[in-house]
């Protein structure tokens, strides 16, 4: 059984956090909280999320996998205001989740679990750590979308860049290391990523995060941040894009 | 003669509530105030309102009809900011509705009356009686418009409840006796609605206003409210969506 | 060289000033200051623009002409909120303008002005005077849009009004002297106008900015108003309709 009650906020972000990947994705409950892996349809990013029950007004789980459309319960949690409560229980007979906002109950089918895959999240070795205000981050990429469709990371001992090279126009974002919450690097990486990704991946970080960049070099980036307060935590991982030689 | 000077917001509340239903509508004058009654295009829902000339700061009539172009005014009464007077004047020579905001005045032509239909107000018996907060009502519809296109009301002796079943999801908005401020139901009754026309309702009654429904078994729906902090009050009458047998 | 700080406010302004007109255009820079003059693609309007070196928070310039692409500049600078400063400076080298928002940095290609129009300020007899608050005019350009594609001013020596006649209704705004801030006018004048770009006009032109409108009888108008808390000032210079005999 699963019955769980919590702020609508927190839900929200959860669910603001994977909808820019999926629309559908594989809740694991168990008695400690939810946890979620999901890869998107072109599989060039994944998120990994955990939210402890502790984020939970109450919390009462066995151990299941419910699937549960993201898209659907991001547009009825819209109808919650700040602060009011969401009520969530899991409909066993009839294979539903059963959503609960003030005195309207969304009652949605469950989708089947079989064919959704299971993740994993690959073994990568990211030298380069770098964290910063999410706000910062988001200035440079905001800036970005009007330039080109790709953007490099680069992270040295001293700084971190973000640059955007476009036919005839250019954009950096440069943060010297006092800039930055942390910045650990012993040797300069460099990765290009799709910017597409990364814009909605700002637009779903929680505003105020403090988010922690892992790179390599030609690699892939992690981004790790926490939600609900830091009862969650969340992970993005983003395939870089390979520069072609010519 | 017809001149009157009312406040821009009392003037935007009658004309949103008679928006939603149809763009052009004959306005009766005389010297109590102004009365509408209006059927939309598909004979689905009809508006019968009144507005007290004390809804008015100067107020002066005789007996006359102006057909007007409600979209037009609705339009014209978007430049007018909250606490703004407008002032109006039938111009009985070049056959216009002169509407002044500010400085600037609309002259729009009337439209000719003589075509437009004289709905008449059914006779209906409508045993069950519940009235609830507007907010309540908003919630339980907008959850459902993801779900289908038409919803069921019932009342029953305990409860009031808004269900709409979709394919696969189920909204359900179910307020007990205790959460009304009257339920008056002596046999369960139970009528199934488009969906469409409640949405706009409720975006066009007044937030925060008190609504009372008139329910039957498998008949029209009445929905009462006031406007104009209790100087107009309307009437929304919607025909039911009779279920197929099958 | 060209290399000044000011608030985003100040360069917002003069970008939304400009960018109703044309896409690209010259910045000519001095020791004193930046001015600028262009006409739009129809040959209808042109704008006529000083920015003096007081309003920028530092400046330092030789005399120098900068092509300027506005509105992927008016796109970067609304990254910038209320109160952030703007760095530019011009790379001679790469031919560029490096615009500088907090940390990131958007490098715009120059564009090649030797094909850029020259155009001269023609020189009007322009009678009339008024001068009003712009949000007085604003109301009524915005209550014409749904009227008809043009507007008539006409000045007299005791009003000035702006009548939009449609094929039904009609619009129109009146201010006599004593609603005016200053009314300079012997014989009566009248010129009818393309709506459009006084729509454009009214949007561009900071809120609460004092208007002075030069007038003629069928002849063009000059619209003129300040900009940057009074170390900037614009003209627009619009051509007249001219109405058909018939």
């Amino acid at each position: 059984m699963f019955q769980a009650r919590t702020k609508a906020d927190t839900l929200k972000e959860l669910v603001t956090v994977v909808s820019i990947l999926v629309d559908e994705a594989k809740f694991s409950i168990d008695a400690n909280g939810i946890s979620l892996r999901a890869v998107d349809p072109a599989h060039v990013a994944m998120v990994d999320l955990k939210l402890s029950k502790d984020a939970f007004e109450s919390y009462t789980a066995d151990e299941t996998d419910l699937g549960v459309d993201v898209s659907k319960l991001d547009q009825f949690l819209r109808l919650a205001k700040s602060g009011d409560l969401v009520d969530l229980y899991h409909d066993e007979d009839k294979r539903r989740l059963n959503v609960t906002v003030g005195n309207t109950t969304k009652k949605m089918s469950l989708i089947d679990t079989t064919g959704m895959s299971e993740p994993k999240v690959p073994n990568l070795s990211l030298p380069a750590k770098v964290t910063l205000k999410i706000d910062e981050m988001s200035q440079g990429i905001r800036a970005s979308e009007s330039v080109s469709d790709h953007i490099a990371l680069t992270a040295t001992p001293e700084y971190f860049e973000i640059v955007c090279e476009g036919d005839t126009d250019q954009v950096q974002m440069k943060l010297s290391k006092d800039q930055l919450i942390e910045l650990e690097v012993k040797d300069k990486v460099r990765s290009l990523f799709p910017l597409e990704y990364f814009s909605n991946m700002m637009r779903a970080i929680p505003p105020q995060s403090k988010l922690t960049l892992r790179l390599g070099n030609d690699y892939p980036v992690k981004l790790e941040f926490e939600i609900a307060g830091g009862k969650g935590n969340v992970t993005y991982l983003l395939a870089p894009r390979i520069e072609s030689g010519d």
